[in-house]
């Protein structure tokens, strides 16, 4: 079968950032790299899966990865004993763990536990003061802006992605080099669609973003009303990126215009792979987890260079 | 109609702290008060009312009051010039405004706005600051502790009439007042009933928090699941405090046991006044309005104190 698109391997991005973190555990750090520490407390199969693969990858660069498995009614603890221990560099959390059961604080539990994690440690950068600092633009941790901010893991994947494909313009500046470019997002969660909506949109994108009952355009710390459908939408789009976590989901291809970059960021096949590689120019990734685990790397060294050593070395 | 049981007008629990409001102002501010802005963009006619029965009462104590009517698209801006002119002390915006449209930040646009209040000026104390300082008990702003948080009026109003009844034992030390006491408080939401049962659960009572479908037992900064019903809460329950923002709904009077204070906070009655009135010992409170709007007030005189002048006056 001829196809007209391409498909690309997650791989071949994540690779380089991957021999990055291991030559300089090795060469700088003599092998002995930061620990990063998994709390499974959810008893859910795919977590355990996808925490051992993270072990499993972080191992092959240097990373020490321990899976700590705790009851649900110890996890607030073991977080805090995490939070305090000083040979603990990074701590990820498996969600959904008490789903919408609230907390005292407001929210929910999980939304407790994430805003719960140091920020010396929030390796995913999903606590309340990255957060914050995203949708407001803010790249610093500090004023001398010396210590960058962490990123969340999935959707900063899918920035270092779009730049390999060359969708990011390098001669603009900082800020503007998605000006003049529509992305739709199908997926507006807190944890991927939202803040990834954010962050393109902070590069200078006009970002559709879809979710199961509305559409809202954003636009540089704006988030608009607009008349777009989803079809009308991803027709216009240079970049879909599709995360729609239902089984039987599949991307209308209709809307898919030619020359298009899309992105599946669902455990689920959004697209009909076949089909889509037909459509001339698409440039097709299917899975984008190797490089969200590179980014969790990076994230690591980054929050183990601006809290636990001076000078720093691998960020110059 | 003889009645076994007592109304409570919340006017006479209101008059000598708007008194002391009235004094501190004649005297020591020449009359001069604060300047509390009203900020109004939802054309809501219950809202405007609310905002011109604010004013009278500020007035009449000496607080300088000014409704600002902006459209919906101004908001923001007319919230930030506020936030910066120094002649302002204190900020209300009258929700709902933008209902559930969402925000670029995350959450809803009215969570946004209520997070935009400057922390000196947040007369009613919801801005994720000072939520975040009650639901963990932090009772004040600075770490010399002179500088006491403001906390939510209307759970402060309620607060203020338990202890005018004296549920609370002025006898036990602070966090132990309410100790041995069951409350139960029928909402949830984010701006009474929540921060209601944290502030009750910080003092030290027992509260289960009811709503549409749920019912949790907040204990000292713990949220728990329990097997009580509403039924079960409300017979073994002291207080009971009822906010369900629906005409038709009225409170099963054989769920009030005797001797128990009954406090309505909806703007709907939900109790069957008369018939209330009939259980032995039952204290009723119909209304808190007039307390809610001294405790306005007080807090913006607690701004004031807290972040414009020095030193102190008001509160030694």
């Amino acid at each position: 079968m001829t196809t007209a698109g391409r498909k690309i391997d997650a791989g071949e991005i994540a690779e380089p950032f991957s021999v990055a973190v291991r030559k300089y555990i090795a060469e700088e750090m003599h092998g002995h790299g930061p620990k990063l520490v998994g709390l499974l407390a959810n008893g859910d199969p795919s977590a355990k899966k996808y925490a051992e693969w993270t072990g499993k990858a972080c191992r092959r660069d240097g990373i020490r990865y321990e899976v700590r498995e705790v009851e649900k009614d110890d996890l607030l603890e073991a977080l805090e004993s995490a939070n305090k221990d000083p040979d603990v560099h990074g701590i990820i959390v498996y969600y959904p763990c008490f789903g919408a059961f609230p907390s005292f604080y407001g929210g929910t539990m999980d939304d407790f536990l994430r805003d719960s994690i140091s920020i010396k440690k929030d390796v995913e950068g999903l606590s309340q003061f990255y957060r914050a600092n995203l949708y407001r633009n803010i790249r610093f941790v500090d004023d001398a802006q010396t210590q960058k901010c962490v990123l969340p893991c999935t959707p900063l994947a899918i920035i270092k992605i779009l730049e390999h494909l060359n969708v990011y313009d390098k001669h603009q500046p900082h800020g503007e080099q998605l000006t003049g470019i529509n992305i739709t997002v199908i997926n507006r969660s807190d944890i991927v669609g939202r803040p990834l909506a954010a962050m393109l949109a902070n590069d200078g994108a006009d970002v559709y973003s879809v979710d199961i009952d509305s559409l809202y355009l954003f636009r540089r710390g704006k988030l608009i009303q607009t008349d777009e459908t989803p079809a009308t939408a991803c027709k216009k789009s240079r970049v879909i990126i599709t995360g729609v976590p239902v089984k039987d989901y599949k991307l209308p291809l209709e809307w898919v215009s030619e020359n298009t970059v899309v992105i599946n960021v669902a455990s689920f096949k959004n697209v009909d792979e076949a089909a889509l590689l037909q459509i001339p120019g698409v440039q097709y990734v299917p899975l984008v987890g190797k490089v969200t685990v590179a980014m969790l790397q990076r994230n690591l060294l980054r929050l183990y260079e601006n809290f636990h050593m001076k000078p720093k070395k691998f960020w110059q």
